[in-house]
């Protein structure tokens, strides 16, 4: 185990009494730093979270993140002891992510260990105490689990995992469950919901308030594995990743969780859900096999990589379905007015007002970001299974 | 949601065919660099690890990690694109832990998202795949689940975390099985072992090989809140840890995970171990309480934070207990020849010899690293319940 200097001195501690002679011999030989006490994050009185890492011989250090309204990267100061700083705007108390950048080097803050997990990156996390985050905190209420679960996938040819919330109860029960399908979006993995996304939490206190249903949500690893070397994708590549993720989804995944938990394994008892790629992929699985579920949500979402003219032809069996409406009870779909997909959400729901497919409405604050998210997920479970 | 570049430009990629001018107005401005296209670490085929980074500003990169033979530290080169590098000697297959340095700033290879998590602190993870690896890795066989569990502590008087893996058939079934409590090391949470310590699936193929009885493994965060401000832990401060350790392990952890899973709570069912810190709370609880548990492990570990007289005095009635040997079925004591704690091991080695108390004992090549615990796990699951 390669240890922090913290863990290391820790661990000398342990042998303090035992093994002073060795204790010695091994203590590093070095001089206090400003590090050695320095905390980061830190949130003041008035919500202003304070943002720090000792960085001397840096020339330039930036943090980014969802907490900065514009989105637009703020510097940080260096003082005299190398450390260097900023404290933020006032805050809404909520969960933020922010990444540091030291000399153009992607940082992850030295003293928060709190991170959300991507495909391709980390993003450390920060918590703003305030009642407003209530329905998302751990709190003191029955807590459902969530479970790791690894399958092998034939369709993509490889071990696939995806992570389950049963609610609490479920572990001594015989109950059979409504089972709640929660798409992450592009970047994410299956992890994403259940960090920073807290759909545990966000579950369990609506359970626990009488809000929602009991369920089981999966979260399935939305990412398809890209051939090497390709790049970005491009529009046929979306279109490939689309059909393999429907493919996946309908032929692995489905057929594994309901096989295997105690859910009601019909259109009733079936709710989608999805944020940006896992919003998209929520339409076309919903559009594609609309017999399935009953419930649906997009979430900041909207057709991407196919224009709507493909779109109106792929979905022509269900958009000109005169029964689609009678037979959905909840297609719901959330945006905040700033989300840089705004046009593509437009034109979807321009495609769906066409063919007189209904579905609700909401404009919320903010942009492409998880606090939204989890506003959204907050609003869309009580919907569920009524 | 902040993003890396790459999923930034993937996102705007999905946005391409449908909302081309958006994309166009947002798309950033900026020219390519060798971080576009860097890839760390890569293996090679002797199965050297190269390790890099793109930091043109940067005036000093070093490396460390559990994969370094005596632990110093490598200095990275940097070239004149700005990419520093270093390539280790040949490994042998394994999973290994590092972490960068730049210009003294801990810094997460902004290349390589998977980590292990810490409590206070982040490290990477890398693989040099071999067949070497075969125990520990993720194969096509059934697969158990590992679920993170929440539960509230009386003791500690807060909201707890702990893991715990189901076998395989655990969720469609009635079974009802033995039950293992593992433990870790410093610095770790409740995570460590299934993370970087791949326990699912060392379980997982220890199961489908049959050399392991299908069992629960329940994996507690043994980590104490600390009082805030009181720097390194002094002898008084081990010992109350070790006692809040020992009371939420007993009144807590023991009574919620057994009454929720179907497990048999009897000594002949039961098995403790731990590594490092988690095998000194192991002799803590198994020399208090050796009626509860037939099997008992130590990985690298020993009496810390205590003197062997004060262990002599507080453990007594273990100790001279004549039946303690016919009653305990497995004592098992590892450690690597090299580990900085092998003076606490001998000298509680030492104790327990003085009482006559019998242990297996093994020395294996290393130190105090993941590579020696994995396989010590992989030595000790299957001399469980039998």
């Amino acid at each position: 185990m390669k240890t922090s200097t913290t863990t290391r001195g820790f661990l000398l501690a342990l042998c303090t009494s035992l093994a002073a002679s060795l204790t010695m011999a091994q203590a590093p030989q070095r001089i206090p730093t400003p590090n050695d006490t320095l905390k980061s994050p830190k949130v003041l009185d008035d919500k202003r979270a304070m943002i720090q890492i000792y960085a001397p011989k840096a020339s330039e250090v930036m943090v980014g993140g969802d907490f900065i309204a514009g989105g637009k990267p703020l510097s940080l100061t260096k003082n005299d002891q190398g450390v260097w700083s900023v404290v933020t705007a006032p805050l809404k108390p909520d969960y933020y992510t922010y990444t540091l950048m030291v000399d153009g080097v992607r940082t992850m803050d030295p003293k928060n260990p709190t991170i959300k997990q991507g495909i391709s990156s980390l993003e450390n996390v920060m918590a703003v105490p305030g009642t407003e985050t209530a329905f998302e905190d751990n709190k003191a209420v029955p807590h459902g689990e969530v479970r790791e679960v690894w399958y092998q996938s034939n369709t993509l040819g490889m071990a696939r995992r995806l992570h389950v919330y049963t609610p609490p109860g479920y572990e001594k029960g015989n109950t059979k469950y409504p089972i709640f399908y929660l798409l992450h979006g592009a970047g994410d993995d299956d992890s994403g919901w259940n960090t920073v996304g807290r759909a545990g939490f966000i579950l369990d206190n609506l359970i626990a308030a009488g809000k929602a249903k009991p369920m089981v949500v999966v979260m399935p690893n939305g990412s398809m594995p890209m051939p090497p070397s390709t790049g970005m994708p491009d529009a046929n590549m979306m279109n490939r990743m689309r059909s393999l993720f429907a493919d996946e989804f309908l032929k692995e995944i489905m057929p594994t969780v309901e096989k295997t938990y105690r859910v009601l394994p019909n259109r009733e008892n079936r709710a989608l859900a999805g944020l940006s790629m896992g919003g998209f992929q929520t339409l076309d699985v919903s559009l594609t096999r609309p017999e399935l579920f009953d419930y649906v949500g997009v979430f900041s979402s909207g057709f991407f990589g196919a224009t709507i003219d493909e779109a109106e032809t792929k979905y022509a069996k269900a958009l000109n379905d005169p029964s689609f409406n009678k037979n959905k009870k909840l297609f719901w779909v959330s945006i905040g007015k700033d989300d840089f997909v705004m046009d593509a959400n437009k034109k979807t729901l321009a495609l769906l007002d066409k063919h007189q497919i209904k579905y609700q409405y909401q404009e919320t604050s903010g942009g492409h970001t998880w606090v939204n998210w989890r506003q959204y997920l907050n609003q869309y479970v009580p919907m569920l299974f009524k």
